[in-house]
């Protein structure tokens, strides 16, 4: 049975690229080998890495004056690398805009190195919210935003704009809606959500903003030596590249992140109105910062859900249980996930109401 | 045609190995779902770490008191990691053995935590060799060696040891021979060459060593971070971890580490004596710091190298050409690669000898 996956990542990608990544494994580019047991520096990866950040440099529509690289680490790694990066030695001050358990642990890194501020936080009301109308220092190095916040089911709509460097970590929402790269000096973001599997994750840096804090950076921290040795300092991630770069292509395919977003937008519209007329059910987080990617939803108090777990998982449905943090449901629809599944859910929701 | 793939890394991995990862990626476990589209958190996931982290154990014979996890960033970032959860925060002292172009890079990111020292270094004959009879200063925090050097062709067979901590890069020969674990404090090894893809590390490390430098780690650097959330404290590099797992199961299935390296000795020995033989080629490497792994060769002056590099591509011979540090041939043979490989190629040495 085909199933609806709703997993909050790793999660879902599309089909073709299953099948062409599965062949590669066999049989790479007609080569007799497999993608995984050539070296990176063969040609046929080189080539592979090249057309990833063109893809990715197309499709975002990153201007003139920005790299693109693939590390490893996640955005975990990011987190440490970005003070490492932006915060100067001495006197090194940034900003935080504090959404949700990622946003927390990135200020936490970025504190040990010195000093980091947050400027709001919505952790109040469980980071249900987005903060909106606060101050951002002017004197900071940099500030620090996280586009979506998977587990509290939040986005920013408008992104707020400090007078230093804009840093913002789009993990769990890049290549989902436009963006105008330009407003930002860095994004980085997880391949794990619209673009591949764990392994490998992209930064998109404008070049000017790098080799100002007086650090020493470790090599493997520094952005400057991945941008020189076009990110194969050491060994990349292969087969996360790779199939990122298949997504890639598959999302240039169905016509670039514009399109996207309008399926994207869809696949929403369709299930919070779903969540906002069903009796059973209502959504935690506040209507105007909801995400398009991860809609979280309780059942009202006294409503069998063992019911209606059976009921979805009956339908083929998997990955909507909440986080723990939230409890609940939270149904991820990142890029791949088809509308079909969207209504899949949609109507196991109606059903279940009739009962 | 099967290629004999002779890869310095990423290299060749089991036929098997490569037929089931396919599988998953399609669907893995009978999921109906791809190992990189569902949760790291999902039980099958978990349960591909478990048995990554069991089998590592299993076949190294990993005494009690040590810690497996995988993390992602290659032996690059152990470089920088081994210092940060090792070498004092004041007073700080490590030494290293530098056997070639890696151990050069792990000791540079060592400087700038502390005071490391190169104890001995092969440079003067472009690492052709392993020093010895050296002395270790009895007050270093730990004392860094690396077992196999890939690009020179040796590799360490009487380990020095140090009265601080033992730790040991062991990216290109760990699971082809037998070691003693115990005799170390630390080992370390990106996957790509005998375990699987590249995009996970693996660290074998002594549970009493950590937490004693008085520095503050950024999370994802510390090792102790990693224990506790038993290499989940971020999105793992999935697909890479359950490869690895499918080869050292393989492993396990020829019969271990003890079987693989009669096997890998058998290679290394038809090779060697065909090299020392042959009137065409000499070895780069001192005799006895050759390495099992990564057999270097020079044609002798005047020979025509077109012809023979013709005949081995028509063999289906692939990845001997040799590393620009070293030029000629370097063929390596990693766990997966059959005697059969290895005899192919002595066979196109000793046709072209006789042409």
């Amino acid at each position: 049975m085909k199933k609806h996956n709703f997993s909050a990542g790793p999660c879902i990608l599309p089909s073709e690229v299953l099948q062409e990544a599965a062949n590669s494994v066999l049989n790479f580019d007609n080569l007799d080998l497999s993608l995984i047991e050539i070296s990176h520096r063969s040609k046929n990866v080189v080539a592979v890495m090249d057309e990833a950040v063109a893809l990715v440099k197309e499709l975002l529509g990153v201007p003139e004056g920005y790299s693109v690289i693939f590390v490893q680490g996640g955005a975990s790694l990011q987190f440490v690398m970005t003070p490492f990066n932006l915060m100067k030695a001495e006197g090194g001050k940034a900003a935080y805009l504090n959404t949700g358990t990622w946003s927390s642990k990135a200020l936490k890194e970025a504190k040990r190195l010195g000093n980091a501020i947050e400027v709001a936080s919505s952790k109040d009301k469980n980071f249900n919210y987005i903060p909106k109308g606060f101050e951002i220092p002017s004197d900071v190095d940099y500030f620090h935003t996280t586009s979506n916040n998977t587990i509290f089911g939040t986005q920013i709509k408008d992104f707020p704009k400090a007078e230093g460097l804009n840093v913002c970590d789009m993990s769990s929402d890049i290549f989902s809606r436009q963006i105008n790269v330009a407003d930002f000096d860095m994004i980085y973001a997880g391949a794990q959500k619209n673009m591949g599997p764990a392994g490998a994750t992209v930064v998109i840096v404008k070049d000017e903003i790098l080799g100002k804090t007086g650090r020493d950076i470790p090599a493997y921290l520094d952005y400057q030596i991945h941008i020189d040795k076009e990110s194969m300092f050491n060994t990349p991630p292969v087969f996360s590249v790779y199939v990122s770069m298949l997504t890639l292509r598959w999302l240039k395919g169905i016509g670039g992140v514009a399109e996207m977003e309008k399926i994207n937008q869809a696949k929403a519209d369709l299930l919070y109105n779903e969540i906002d007329r069903n009796s059973k059910f209502y959504g935690t987080a506040e209507k105007e910062d909801r995400s398009n990617m991860n809609a979280c939803f309780l059942a009202h108090e006294g409503v069998d859900t063992a019911l209606f777990d059976e009921m979805w998982k009956a339908a083929g449905i998997s990955g909507i249980n909440g986080h723990r943090s939230v409890g609940g449901y939270r149904a991820s629809m990142y890029n791949a996930l088809p509308l079909e599944s969207v209504q899949a859910l949609v109507d196991v929701m109606q059903e279940f109401e009739k009962k």
